[in-house]
């Protein structure tokens, strides 16, 4: 019987999987050189945690099940409650500001389309405790940091940030009552998506009054932050909200990656925690979803029956990252290829004398001797399976990237090893023990 | 309100993931050095695949549930069947011998006890395509490369190996019918577990005639391959099949961890897909539970629809192993306890001319530059977020592990930066710009 890989799940074939470590390898690295600390949970939680804060679009993708004790479980559509259960659990002992990190699998039974898959790998980082603009601004500049790492300019991408605050104070004074708040945000997020006629129509059904509505519009269409004033009559909450929003961009200037970053009211971003500043990653081309996320959610802690303790963070997944390195051309050049130090070939056919001169050794036994030896040394080393004339192992050796091949010939009787250097074709003769012995000797440094 | 984590699942604090990324980080490093390439699969599949050639006690195992489009899907509870399946998709395309390796998280939905958990880690290594039994001694030197990277000794572990070839064809040869042979498997393959007594017992209930029990029995209790011919009078197949183990154990000495192997009988293996060589691997004071096992499973790529293809591999849990490294001290030790390459404090309260000598800066300011600086070059390194004296932002630079702690003190006035090793105390002032150009030539090597 045949079977199939579930819809929109993926196999990762060697070359695919070197991919996957690639992004992975490089958001951990940036992660730990930015201070992040990596942590995780389980694959699977109570169904119920995942209800209490993820925004509306996630609940209904839960792949959720029972186990034999009749537990309402769901696999993790996000990791972010996870954090917030398990930062509650040691509150107390955690030293603040918890700086953390996590590459979770995460799977939502959503239709599979461009860059949106069933299962998929979301780098995550995270600070907690510490009310502070700089917060918003590592976790941003940490952000960058990766995608500067990658190859991706910014001229590829942009960070558009704006405010939660900022937004929900503007909306209440233009007259929109806390409760309707939720939903047209649902609205708002959409913008980028719809079409201007439609949104406004959108708007216009939302928001009764034609005035308030236009006024919501142009506060979406502000271009700076220093103009907001020119939409709306700032109060003192509004100029809280701004300052807030113009000191992350002073530390993001102060960090160097100003140029990537720009004032954009529009966006809102789904998910229902956030409180504060909120941002997303763009392809200045404007042809895929977003690349990535985040913002500060200041209330979920207390959400999942913690304190109220300030948090800040941001969510990428490997799936449109992917794409756009593709386009961009910035993937195969900077993958890893080497895949050995040392293929052992033989070009003998016979039995030689073993080391102590006494019993018969065959090539095969010598062969797999010498790649023992190799790899005890903490070297990458392989021979080839099928008997084969010395041209064709050594074109194995080639097909697998090896660094040098060791050739073991007539030479052998006398101890002696030829070891080729794959890329200039230059061969050396040399003892058996001398070779092992250097080789001992640049291993153990 | 307040969540729990579903019981037999673990969270990873940053404390318990450094254990988990260093027991994978080697897993993964030990299968390159042996020329293997990293695969995986999705986290979940279609039920039925988990129906084929699983162990009847992993199927009872499963976390199964129905998709919205009515599909019966279960998360893995062993990443076999996914190799199978991922391999007969390419089987014309692969080049041979198939050398893979995967770290694949897995969930079973056993009851939790010691070295059993719901949700776990496994190193799998398969070697696809070659009937050869160097293909078995790589599996397990793999497996001991790994173990005696981390500091196990033969004293500590022992592989213990027999094979199911050899064990069909003598309890076939003693009279057992084919169609007997599953259900005794799983009788011998519990002996380490069982009483003496308790194992006679059962071992008679199924087998009725006491001359072929005894015969039986007196075959799991053989000490060395050479012995078999006392208890059966071997024919030609049962020659191949000794054959076959005695060149595996061959291969082992010349690889040289021949002091880490020994052939033990009562190894059967659960798992319903064994063909020919089995092995276990155990603690030697038999306190837990294997660590890992193994063997050849010919017939598996040919019950999943594919061809008839030889296929020998080995899967290795953390739980267990995590046990054993804490026992024997030996997990501690050799964890990486670096976190910060550079601690930036400030000693000084006021602001400063920026380098163009112009505006003023702020401390803050400096200190966010300097960082996001040394991270761009990549470096890690990080600041404290609570206004703090000196001597606390030392200590935390401390508790950090830093290697260096850069102080922004007066000195700074004149582009001063104080740089002081942590571990000897030496302190050394330079030029900012001097400082950066240095590191910036030592990154770039």
């Amino acid at each position: 019987m045949k079977t199939n890989p579930v819809k929109g799940t993926r196999d990762f074939y060697p070359q695919d999987m070197a991919v996957r470590n690639w992004i992975i390898d490089g958001w951990k690295e940036v992660s730990l050189r930015n201070g992040f600390e990596e942590y995780d949970g389980p694959i699977f939680e109570y169904l119920k945690m995942f209800e209490i804060k993820s925004g509306e679009e996630i609940v209904e993708q839960l792949f959720s099940f029972e186990d034999r004790g009749g537990r309402k479980l769901a696999i993790r559509p996000e990791i972010t409650p996870t954090l917030a259960r398990i930062v509650n659990q040691r509150i107390n002992s955690l030293a603040k500001p918890i700086k953390w990190f996590s590459v979770p699998r995460l799977c939502r039974a959503e239709r599979p389309q461009k860059g949106r898959l069933r299962e998929f790998f979301q780098w995550n980082i995270d600070i907690i405790g510490v009310q502070d603009e700089r917060a918003d601004a590592e976790v941003i500049f940490t952000t960058v940091d990766y995608l500067r790492r990658i190859g991706l300019t910014s001229n590829d991408i942009k960070i558009k940030l704006s405010s939660r605050k900022l937004l929900s104070l503007v909306l209440k004074k233009l007259g929109v009552a806390e409760e309707d708040l939720e939903l047209l945000y649902n609205l708002l997020d959409k913008k980028a998506k719809l079409s201007p006629e439609n949104f406004n129509q959108l708007l216009e059904e939302k928001v009764a009054d034609a005035r308030v509505a236009a006024k919501i519009k142009a506060f979406m269409e502000t271009q700076n932050i220093s103009a907001i004033k020119n939409v709306i009559e700032p109060d003192d909450e509004i100029d809280e909200a701004n300052n807030e929003l113009a000191m992350v961009v002073h530390y993001l200037n102060e960090m160097g990656i100003g140029d990537y970053c720009q004032f954009d009211p529009s966006i809102v971003r789904g998910l229902a925690y956030y409180t504060g500043v909120v941002f997303e990653v763009h392809d200045t081309s404007e042809q895929l979803r977003a690349i990535g996320g985040g913002g500060r959610f200041d209330n979920l802690l207390r959400d999942f029956g913690g304190p109220s303790i300030p948090a800040t963070g941001m969510g990428m997944g490997d799936c449109v990252l992917e794409i756009l390195l593709r386009e961009k051309g910035l993937l195969q050049k900077q993958l890893p290829h080497r895949e050995l130090d040392y293929f052992v070939a033989d070009a003998y056919v016979g039995t030689f004398n073993d080391e102590k001169g006494a019993a018969l050794s065959t090539l095969e036994d010598e062969v797999i001797k010498i790649v023992a030896k190799l790899r005890t040394l903490g070297l990458r080393a392989d021979f080839g399976y099928k008997s084969a004339g010395l041209s064709k192992q050594l074109k194995e050796a080639s097909a697998r990237n090896a660094k040098n091949c060791i050739i073991i010939g007539e030479e052998f009787k006398d101890r002696q090893l030829i070891v080729k250097d794959m890329s200039t074709g230059e061969q050396e003769l040399i003892n058996y023990d001398e070779f092992f012995a250097k080789l001992e000797s640049i291993q153990s440094r």
